[in-house]
């Protein structure tokens, strides 16, 4: 299996993430999209919409979209629950955050620590501060009252909003004012199988 | 059971088509998010991410985020294969509707039709036309070699990315390019349980 993507992005992470805690083999193959790696005819004709993270499984049949990458792989283990309302649950979450946390909190961080913070994204960059913490506070108050973001126990969901929320810094939100949040980071880092984001 | 929303709405219609297509019996409740109906004490206090739809179930548990609300009433449906992969295909086409493909048609549209396209707003509306028609054209192609977005049978990724799709001419988007997809539309308008957008 080979799996395409780049570590300092947080899409991509979280896959490499979830493989390493499943002990999953895979292929990793470094795709640079800034230097056009992801568009050419032959990525295309594989993943049509020119995204990383993206999985060619050893039959020869593509996935791409973080999120349904970890659904996919955490089928039929505890990380994705059978229970239909937890499940569902789970995707809430991974909903929540391709909608309400990535756009802002991933973009903030690629603004500030990738674009070196021009001086014509100045403005964009400050309006995607609300949105940004209104996700890191909905989260906060979740873990509040449980350990994990879906009940006691580490799933998807959990992997998924991890991969953005713990480099949020980067994208200047400061954690401080999230102890939960903070909790939970650390919950997650010394599971047996973590790894870092690059 | 009680499902919040508002038909004008794209998120909210695709539940209610997928309710409506299952024969599930629901109360309606109307939210009027432009007087602040999905703000109050009460909404947030059950929903706290402060947007429509959102169900509560006859068992008093809460679920938002339309997605994730199709992903469980199609549970145990051959709207939503059993096979991991074509499940996880499914999901692929639903995360790139909220990632790819909402955030241009829905949001253009809304600036037509309901702002009624102020001036301060012409910039973004222009803006959104690019990634609107990409993911059109993805969709034709995907739909130019199967039936429906995954295979030959409806699932709930065709229910969502149907829902602005088919009013994606009222946020300016000329659907006479796209072939496959106005068969597609047809298709799912024929349907016994079809019902329409308001
Ligand atoms: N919704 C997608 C988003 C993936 C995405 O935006 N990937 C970025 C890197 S983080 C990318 O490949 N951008 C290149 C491009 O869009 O051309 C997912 O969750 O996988
Ligand atoms: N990702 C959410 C998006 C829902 C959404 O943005 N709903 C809008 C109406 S279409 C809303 O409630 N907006 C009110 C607000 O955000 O205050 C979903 O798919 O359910």
């Amino acid at each position: 299996m080979e799996v395409y993507g780049d570590l300092q992005s947080g899409n991509c992470f979280k896959v490499k993430l979830l493989l390493s805690l499943l002990k999953v083999e895979h292929d990793w193959i470094h795709v640079n999209i800034l230097n056009g790696e992801s568009r050419t005819e032959r990525f295309l004709s594989r993943f049509p919409n020119g995204k990383i993270p993206a999985v060619e499984l050893d039959d020869g049949r593509f996935l791409c979209e973080s999120n349904a990458i970890l659904g996919y792989f955490a089928e039929d283990s505890a990380l994705l629950p059978k229970d239909t309302y937890y499940r569902a649950k789970v995707y809430e979450w991974l909903f929540f955050e391709q909608y309400s946390h990535e756009p802002y909190i991933a973009v903030a961080r690629f603004i500030q620590k990738y674009l070196g913070m021009p001086e014509e994204r100045k403005e964009e960059y400050a309006s995607l501060k609300k949105g940004g913490h209104q996700a890191l506070q909905l989260m906060d108050n979740q873990l509040a009252n449980t350990h994990y973001l879906v009940g006691e126990t580490l799933t998807i969901a959990d992997i998924s909003l991890y991969a953005y929320t713990h480099v949020a810094e980067e994208g200047g939100f400061d954690l401080t004012g999230y102890p939960h949040i903070q909790r939970w980071c650390h919950q997650i880092q010394s599971m047996d199988g973590y790894l870092g984001m690059s």
